[in-house]
This record gives structure tokens, sequence and C-alpha cells, in this order.
């Protein structure tokens, strides 16, 4: 593929972080959906993605970020060549969201804020029963910390939204942010 | 940046394998900055662009296996997005090299074969000298293994030949395999 001359490189890195089962990553595969129909070149990134290929991955916080800091590099590297990012991770640090940040030259955060007890509730891959069970340890949210974003570009609090209308937020404030 | 309708992803993976001081970067270098010229997306990708984000990597078998998985996935993610890649690492080992062939739809493997004891001669990073006064172990090609590339796109012996005869050769190889 060819960069057409003078074209500016808008892609952007549409981070979306919060809780496991808040609904990101069906956000996220929704947008992906729609933009991929608009013919933006996309690519995906979530830690399934990465997990064949980068093992051995644990949980504390070191851990944690030091993967995220991996798939923020993945995302740079994509987006500063003009691809589109479409990322899903818990990412609970602040600290490693803001690095990832100054990383990607249009990075641009999702906070998918559906609270913990509605996570629960729903616990689509049954992990949360696992937690209370006491067959997972160190569960973001639980007994792992989960660092509220202190200044995302959107915040989607899935509660009461389909994931059409949570998806056309997200589709609605890149449009008003100078599209994508 | 658009997918252009109908346009076929041609992004090959230019992978370039050798010993240290072989030649590999500055032929690499080279050829990037022709196939910038030409006006191609391209990506370069080697040890010191991923050292600052993938750490602690150290010089087992299974430690510079890991690192080369990590290099090749990112190279697929660009590959597959419509992004050349011009990667330079050692890459020792044949089974990892198999393996990035593998995970890359085009992957174009460059031995540059320059022998041992002309890259010692030259030991532009004085990284030789080290490895023979004891301060540097496990250097491939000496007290760490390279494992000859058995099927390689094009070999390069730059003995006796500029920089832009390297380059040129690969050139070649890509003109007449069908272009970039």
């Amino acid at each position: 593929m060819r960069n057409e001359t003078n074209e500016e490189n808008k892609a952007r890195v549409l981070w979306f972080t919060g809780l496991s089962g808040a609904g990101k990553t069906t956000i996220a595969k929704e947008v992906e959906r729609q933009l991929k129909a608009m013919g933006v070149n996309v690519a995906w990134l979530d830690g399934d993605v990465m997990r064949e290929y980068f093992p051995c991955t644990g949980f504390s916080k070191e851990e944690r970020n030091a993967h995220i800091i991996k798939a923020g590099f993945v995302a740079k590297m994509l987006s500063d060549h003009g691809v589109t990012v479409v990322a899903s991770f818990i990412s609970p640090y602040e600290e490693t969201r803001a690095k990832v940040r100054e990383m990607c030259a249009r990075y641009t955060e999702f906070y998918v804020s559906t609270p913990l007890t509605e996570c629960e509730k729903r616990d689509v891959k049954g992990l949360y029963a696992k937690v209370r069970s006491g067959q997972i340890k160190q569960f973001t949210g639980v007994d792992d910390p989960y660092e509220t974003p202190k200044n995302p570009e959107l915040e989607i609090n899935t509660m009461g939204l389909s994931i059409e209308q949570s998806a056309a937020q997200v589709m609605d404030y890149l449009s008003q942010d100078g599209g994508i």
C-alpha cells in the first residue's frame, strides 16, 4: 500500500479500558465493524490476540504494566503507519494508560464505566463466580485495583444502553472530534 | 488511511538475518530509504526500536526466541494491514525464523552472510573486541550458535560489495519477485 502524498496521518488508537465484563470488547468490536464498513484500515488488539505471542504474563502491577506497554508499542507502530487501532484492555493503572497516551500520537481513551455490581451480575465469562469461590485471585476490581481514568476522551456507562447505542456514542464522539 | 477497494495487500516483511557486524542494518536501512522514496509505507523494526518497550530480554535460546516471536508479531500486525516491514535481527535460530515466516503472509528472508572473520575485522561497534577480552559472553557466532538459514529468499555476501550494491541485490530480487 502506498502513502498518498500530502495525506495527513489521522490514524487513531481507540483504547477501551474498564473492568472485566464491562462491555469493552463488545462495544469495541462493533466500533471496529463500523469503521471497517466505512473503509478504514483497522487493526484489532486485545489480550487474546497478544497471548499467543506474549506468553507468561502475570498479574502483578509490574507484569500488567509491562504487558500494556508492549500492547501500546504495537498500537504505536500501527498508528504511526496509518493503521487505526481498536484496542480492548482492562489496563487498570492510570500511569500506564498515560504512558500509552504519550507513545501514540492520536490516543483516544474510552472508559467503559459499567459498575462492578453490574459486571458481576452479567458475568459473561463466569470469571466473577470463580473469583468469589476463590479459584481466581488478583482479579481487577475485586482484590486487585482498577484506577478510574482521570481524563478519558469519553466515559460510556453501559447501564440501560444497547451495544448499538454504546457504539453510537463512540462514533458520535469521533465525528465531533474531527472524524477518523 | 483508507484501504483502496480491491487493492490486494502486497505488504512484505523483509527480514534481514546474520551475524553482528554483517551489515544487516546498514543494507536494510538503505533498502528502507529506497522504498520510502518510492512512496511505499514502510516500518522499521530492530532490536533498538524494541528495546525501550521490551526490556529484560536475555540471551538464552528461549529468551532470544521469545523476543524474535514478539518482533514477528509486530511485523505480522503491520504487514497484515498493508505496511511493509523492514526488520533487522540477528535471529540466530532457524526454528524461530521459520515460525516468523509462518506468521507473516509475505515473509522474505535476506541472509547477510558476511563471514565471522570479516565481521570481527570490521567490528563497527567494538563488540567483538569485548567478546575476545571476555567482557561479553553468549555472543552469536563466537560462543553462541548462529544457524545458517536453510531457505533464505536471497543470500547477500557483502565481501567486496558496497552498501549500494548490496541494497541493489535486494531491490533486484524484489522486482523480479513481483515487486513491492
